[in-house]
């Protein structure tokens, strides 16, 4: 791990010096190649699959790690699509002559190295090495075993394709050692990695965010709420609760928890309930909701608390706006939570005071995403506060720094 | 330390609400309060350098611990100069019409409770907690034991101050437990904290990285380097290294390391040798330096890592601007560095490469400073990458959120 850690080192000083029309170069050059090697590509997924079904992996599983023409086909047009954004590094942000006649200028540097760790969706792996490459960062992947033949078919594929462009190949790199051992290690990697960000499930965001030494940008996980206000159009309410709870149920921008206001629960939860009964999903509620509307099963404390990431969703009531925001603020992920109102006040009041990535007024949550805020490429969402936070584009994979021009300065 | 932790939660939804005059307000209460209650926190502060001296702490603590009537006259100052600074609260970034009609503001808001770990030093307390306030934050402050009876006073003031303006006075909060226990337990705040920053010593702020599983932001250390280039102007190097390195020898952005290329250093290193003399500072450099000059001492590889903060300076030798960026990229902590020389290209190179927060031509490595920098005020430098590099000024406290504002949008 260390060995490829000096490499990326390596590479990183190479990528502070490589132009955009380069980057953009070897990045057409993987999309090209990607299309070549689709088929070696495909028997070395091929034995993924086999290894996956031996191993009694779920159907859900298996179609996310399964390649095929189409998909690689998508792969390299992702690809493309990076390579026709802006570039995010050298961006002068401000520049400013202090009084001694210092010219200050603060511009946008790449991160350096990128440390991204996964699970079993081989696409990441060119997705990510993509906006990578793009931002001037060097890489290393480390994706999930399942996924481990396909990924270094692709990292292959894409190494050759960059070096063609006259790139050092190390610029990309991937972890081949698929134990636990190995991701531990690269959350230890601090001198190296600049930043690690994990992409997957509840279980490994955790687990990175606890035992990285390394700084990291924790995604993902999202207990959205939709609070129905008592000024609210219950029509609006049940069509934006329907997609936001049911449009794709494995995703961070679902919706996965109500909170109606009393005044206007027996007008508004029937027809709720009467829109999600078409995807046949189950509702929990606290009791006065259970009094709204027939068929409403009992919520518990941890219903609240939960991503179900399924055809389920839970309904506490309130009897003001300041209870809902309360609530919301205790239970939810700081992902992105909606309130349904015609009420001006209320909507200021809940944008002001819940405290999440992305606020909503009258839309569904699943818009928190980095196609639909147009960012063009998204790394990931961001659920905390630094650096980042929401949808991750190519400009939060740079930072910033300070270059300063004297003439023989000294502080006085 | 969790109740304290509960109420900086109610406290950070009262600052969302909170206007700039309002803030401004308590602010300047606070700060005539200070001036008010001045006896009694020199009063509590002389039972702290009593404590300190029969537990045999060094003057220079000593000397940062005590308070007098001009340093709290300077603290209070201090608060006043940060209630006139811009509200870092509120600032619409981004702003943009969907297709689909959604209207999308990225704007700056508080990171809502940040945690503050400190040592000796008392001005501290009232200088964070007036940058937290300005930025909407809530803040738990745990400063060292040695000034524990001068923070209680300072936090008791400050509390009343802005109490009496309307403010929740749990918007600053004190940890009065200054057990290592009481730290750790704050490094483990996840879901109260937003942020931790550390402010001192290498191995505080070692042990905060190593062991927070809150965000944290890495400020310090400095192991500052100045390259002499091969088309240095020797005079102006001379004045600039003196200048570095004893303007100030205790702190971070003081030049630790000299490198010189071999074409220069014959007429370079005896005039930097001359300047440095004034103030007896100690050499230590490879062999080709120790021939370019009379009186060096060898250096070892830990010279090169070692940040002295002392009358000692490191130097090196190199052939090339190449290697002279390579050595400073392997040893240097990120902080600042500069080159002397007349040479453009050079100079561009440097800039570029050197992976830095600040990095200088021909000017002193000094300035690397919020004040300096025209920031106003600084919580810190920071020598990490993410959120925050260089000084930090008001707005590296807040973050960004994303405020939709549609009319019944659902996603296709």
């Amino acid at each position: 791990m260390i060995s490829l850690a000096k490499k990326a080192l390596e590479a990183k000083d190479f990528l502070s010096s490589v132009t955009e029309k380069q980057k953009n170069a070897a990045l057409l050059e993987i999309a090209k190649s990607l299309r070549n090697n689709a088929q070696t590509i495909i028997e070395e997924n091929k034995r993924d699959i086999e290894n996956g079904e031996r191993a009694g992996l779920g159907k859900g599983l298996l179609d996310r790690l399964m390649l095929n023409t189409q998909r690689i086909e998508d792969m390299a047009k992702g690809v493309e699509s990076v390579a026709a954004l802006d570039d995010p590094c050298g961006i002068v942000l401000e520049e400013k002559t202090r009084p001694n006649g210092l010219i200050i200028k603060k511009i946008t540097v790449p991160l350096g190295v990128i440390g991204i760790i996964y699970e079993a969706r081989p696409n990441v792996t060119a997705d990510a090495a993509a906006l990578c490459l793009k931002s001037s960062n060097a890489v290393i992947l480390r994706g999930g075993k399942e996924a481990i033949n396909s990924n270094i078919a692709i990292a292959s594929v894409m190494r050759n394709a960059i070096k063609n462009q006259g790139f050092d190949k190390n610029c990309i790199q991937l972890v081949t050692d698929t134990s636990r051992e190995s991701a531990n290690e690269m959350m230890r990697l601090d001198g190296y990695l600049d930043c690690l960000i994990p992409r997957g499930g509840k279980n490994l965001i955790k687990t990175v965010v606890k035992n990285s030494t390394v700084p990291v940008i924790e995604t993902g996980s999202g207990n959205c709420h939709i609070y129905v206000d008592e000024f609210a159009d219950t029509d609006m309410a049940a069509r934006i609760i329907f997609n936001a709870k049911t449009q794709r149920i494995s995703v961070c921008n679902a919706c996965e928890s109500l909170v109606i206001h009393s005044g206007i629960i027996n007008e508004a939860l029937p027809k709720i309930k009467a829109a999600l009964d078409k995807k046949s999903v189950e509702i929990r509620g606290d009791e006065r909701a259970m009094l709204a509307a027939d068929g409403i099963l009992p919520a518990s404390d941890e219903d609240f608390a939960e991503e179900y990431l399924d055809y389920i969703i839970s309904v506490k009531t309130v009897d003001s706006l300041d209870e809902a925001i309360r609530h919301i603020n205790k239970y939810s992920t700081r992902h992105s939570e909606a309130i349904i109102t015609e009420n001006g006040d209320n909507a200021a009041e809940f944008l002001r005071r819940i405290d999440s990535s992305s606020v909503y007024v009258n839309a569904s949550t699943r818009f928190t995403d980095g196609g639909e805020f147009g960012l063009g490429a998204e790394i990931g969402i961001s659920t905390q506060k630094l650096h980042a936070r929401g949808p991750m584009g190519l400009r939060e994979l740079t930072t910033t720094k300070y270059l300063i021009y004297g003439n023989g300065q000294i502080r006085e």
